[in-house]
C-alpha cells in the first residue's frame, strides 16, 4: 500500500544492500527489497563477506540488521562510501549517536536512519498515546508476549509510558487517580515515570500492546497487535525510500510518517 | 428472560421481604422484586424497623442486603421464623458459617443461600475459567475496576485465581512458562497461589475482568465487564425462586445455575 | 484535568447560561458547570421559560441542549443578543449553517461551536482513525450499542467511516483485500463509502466502538467505550471555554485540541 | 500439560502412523507425535506411499489428514486392518457418516474420532457459549479471518450460533431485542437461526472469534485466538491416546475434553 504513490516508471529502481542478510531480520528485508518493484536488491553480505560487495554492486541505501558489536564498522564504513544506511540493530547508546554525528558531519547530504522498532503500527500507537495523553485522568500500558521473553516491561512498552509521562508533564498533570490502600505486591503493575505497566507473559502470544486511556464516563484503547516480523517490513522500506531526503541521523521513524 | 420457564398461572406469587431495603443494593432489590410476575414484595425494613413486620406480613423468602454486623443476627431471626433467606451482606467467616450450620441443623427444610456475588456473568466466568484451566499452559487474570477501589486484587480476581490454581493443582500441572530475567519490580503483577494476577485503576472504568489462557498458537479469553448494579438482580432473584428447594447452607449460586 | 492551567486567581468566571436546562444533557451540563472553578451558571431556561433571562444575567456563553425545532430561534436570539454559544443539538442540515453563517456575517467577534458529538474520546478515536488510514491495507469498523438505539450503524461510525475512505482515497489506496466469493447475507457488514461497518446490538452495552486496521503481520485498533453522558461535559465546557476565541462558525471540537 | 498425567514409565509408547504425512497440517502431526513422550511415530504415508507401511510397522493408530476423494478408502483400510483412527479431513456428510457406522458395526472395539476443528480453545469455547446462552437476552458472534478467506461466516461461527441457538429454544427464549428500525444493509450482520453473526477480514489476522453475551448491566465475552496451526496438536494428541476407549464413531472433540 506504501507503494502505491510511487512512479515506477519514470525513475530507475533504489539500489539497495543488505548487512546481516542471513540472520532472521535480514531473509525478511532480502524478501521485502525483492519485491518492491521501485527498489532492486544489489547486494546481500553477511559475517565473513566483504563489505566491499555493497560499493560494488552500486548500492544507494544499505539496510543493517547485524549485531551491536559490527553496526559502528559498518556505519563508518557506509558513511565513508557515501552510502545512505537504514538500521534495525540494536545497542545505540548516546556515545555512539554522538559518534555517528561526528562521523556524519562532513557529509552534508548523507543520511541515517536508525529505529528500534519498524512497525508501522507501533510508532502509530506511540505517536496516539502521546496526542491523547492530556485529555484522559486515567492512563496505564498493558502489553503481553509470549513466555520466552526475558524482560519485563517491554522496551516499547517502557517507551510508551515515557512519552505518556512527558506529555503528562508539561500539560500541567498530576498522578492518575487511584485510592488502593490494601494491595498484593505487584498487583497494580511497575511504575515507570509514574505510569503503571503492566506485562503478562502467556504461551500463545507473541507481541502485543494496550494503552488504556480513562475519564469520567469514557476509555480510550489503543491496541497493537504484532504477529509476524514481515509486520516490519514497510517501515523498513519506507526509511529506505526516504532516507536520502534526511541528511544527517534520524532517530526513531515517527519522523518519517505523513 | 429466567422468568421464561415461570408458570404464573397456576402459582401464587412468592412472597418476599427485603432487609437493607434503603441501602444501595436494597433498592435495587425492591425494584426487582416489584417487577417480577412470580413475586410479591411483602415488607421493606431497613435500621430502626421491626423485623417482625416481615414475619407479620407472612414473608416466604428474605433477602438480605444489609452490614457484617448485623446480618447474624437478621439470620439467626429468619431461621427461627422458619423463613428462608438470601444473602448479599459480605463478612462471612468460617466461624460464621460454622454458627448459621448449628442455626440450621434442627430445621432440616430451612434454606440460606449467601453469595459474594450474585452475577450470572462473574459466577460463569469463574465456572469457565476452572473448566479451562488444566487444558492450557499459561494463565493470567486482569481486572480493572474504577479508581476509588480501596482493595486491589479485586475478591473476585483473587477468588478466580485461587479457582483456576486448584484446578492446575488437581490435574498435576506445575507453574506456567515464564523466562523473565529482568524486571521491573510489579511488572509481571501479584502472586495468587502461583497465578499471576494485574489491577487496573482507571477513570471511565466500573468493574471488569478478563482470564486470558494461553496455549501453543492459541489464546482463550474469559472477559466480564459490569457496567451496573442491576445485573445483581437476576442472580438474586434466581435465589429467592430456588432457596426453598435447597434445605440447609448454599454459599455461592453456582450451584444454581442449571 | 483540563481545568489545570486555568489561573482562576486574575480571571472572572465565565459567565454561561444553558438552555435546555431541564433535559438529560441539559441537567449534566448544568452540575458541570458549577462544578468548573472558572465559570458560573447564571442562567438555566427550558421550555416556557423567558430568553431574556440569559441575557439579564449577563451570560457570555450560552450552551444548547434543546430540539432540532427550537434551536435555530434560540440562535438567532443569541447572535442578536452578541452571546456566544456552544450547541450540542441536533439536526444541523447545510441549509441551516448556512443561515447561520449569514446571521454571523454582520458579526466578527461573534463565535458558535456546533458538535454531533461532544466527546473527547470519540473525537480522538475519529482524529487517529484519520491518521493511521492510509498505512494499512484493511480497516473495518465495529460499533456496539444498547438495543433500544433505532439505526444501525450509528452517526460517529458513519462519520469515522467517511473519514477514513476519504483517507484512503487521497493516498490513492483501493479497496480492502477480500477473496469472500460464499457469503451469508449481511455477514459482511454495511459499506459505507468502501469501509465495512458492523453494527452490534446488546443488553448490557451502552456506547462502543472500535476501528480494527490491519497490515501483514499487525493490527491495529482504536477502541472507545462511553458509559456516561458525563463524558461529554470536558468537550462542552472546554468548547464554551474556547468559543470566544473562535469568531464564526466552528463544526466539530476536533479543532479545539490541542 | 496434557502429558502431565501420562505414566511413561511403565506403559510402552503408542504406536501411531499419519497418512497425509506431508500435507501442511501433516508435517505438525508428524512434529507432534515425535515430540510426544508417551507416542512412537511408527509410519509416514502420503499419496503414493503403500497403506501397508503401516499395519507392517504395527501402528495402533492412525492420523488422517488427507483429502476427502481419498478418506473414506484409507478409513475402510483402517477399520478392515482393526485399526483405531483419528481424522482431521474434511467433507464427512450424513452419508459417509452412515458408511463409516456400517463399517464398525462388525468391530465393536474399534474407534473412529472425526473432528472439524481440534483446536481445544475453540471447543471450549463452543461449550461455553452453549452453557451461557440461556442467561442472557442477547448474543452476537463476531468472527475475524484473514482476508484470504473465501466464505463468510467462518463454519466455526455458524456452528456456535447453532448451538446457541438450541440452547436458547430449549429454554424457551425468544428474539434478543433489537429495536433498529432503519438500517444500512448489513449492518447488523447474517442471521444464523436468529443469532447474527458479523464476519470482519482483515490483513495481519489469522483466526479470531468473539461470543459476546448482554444482559442488562453486564456482558460476557469469550474469545479465542487461534495464530498457529499448533493449536490443533494438543486436540489431536489427545483424540489419539483416548480413541481405542471410545469404540464406534465420535464426532467432535468435545466430549473427550474432561
Amino acid at each position: 500500500m506504501l507503494d502505491d504513490d510511487i512512479d515506477t516508471e519514470s525513475n530507475p529502481p533504489l539500489r539497495v544492500g543488505v548487512l546481516g542478510a542471513r540472520g532472521r531480520m535480514g531473509i525478511e528485508v532480502c524478501k521485502a527489497v525483492n519485491a518492491a518493484e521501485d527498489m532492486e536488491l544489489v547486494a546481500m553480505v553477511d559475517a565473513g563477506d566483504w563489505l566491499f560487495n555493497v560499493s560494488d554492486a552500486g548500492a544507494e541505501v544499505v539496510i543493517d540488521f547485524t549485531r551491536p558489536d559490527v553496526v559502528m564498522d559498518n556505519l563508518h564504513w557506509c558513511i565513508d562510501q557515501g552510502i545512505h544506511s537504514v538500521v534495525g540493530t540494536s545497542g545505540f547508546t548516546p556515545d555512539r549517536l554522538e559518534q555517528l554525528n561526528t562521523w556524519l558531519a562532513p557529509k552534508p547530504d548523507l543520511g541515517v536512519v536508525i529505529a528500534p522498532n519498524f512497525g508501522i503500527g507501533a510508532v502509530l500507537m506511540m505517536r496516539f498515546a502521546q496526542q491523547a495523553a492530556k485529555y484522559f485522568d486515567s492512563v496505564e500500558v498493558i502489553e503481553r508476549h509470549h513466555p520466552n521473553k526475558v524482560d519485563a516491561p517491554s522496551g516499547t512498552a517502557v517507551r510508551t509510558a515515557e512519552l505518556i509521562a512527558d506529555a503528562r508533564a508539561t500539560a500541567g498533570m498530576g498522578a492518575a487517580p487511584d485510592a488502593t490502600s490494601q494491595s498484593l505486591a505487584g498487583a497494580r503493575g511497575a511504575e515507570v515515570e509514574g505510569v503503571r505497566v503492566h506485562s503478562i507473559r502467556s504461551a500463545g502470544s507473541i507481541a502485543h500492546q494496550e494503552v488504556l486511556f480513562g475519564a469520567t464516563g469514557e476509555t480510550l484503547v489503543l491496541k497493537h497487535d504484532s504477529t509476524d516480523r514481515a509486520s516490519f517490513m514497510p517501515g523498513v522500506l519506507l526509511a529506505a525510500r526516504r532516507v536520502s531526503d534526511l541528511p544527517g541521523l534520524t532517530f526513531g521513524i515517527d519522523t518519517l510518517l505523513d
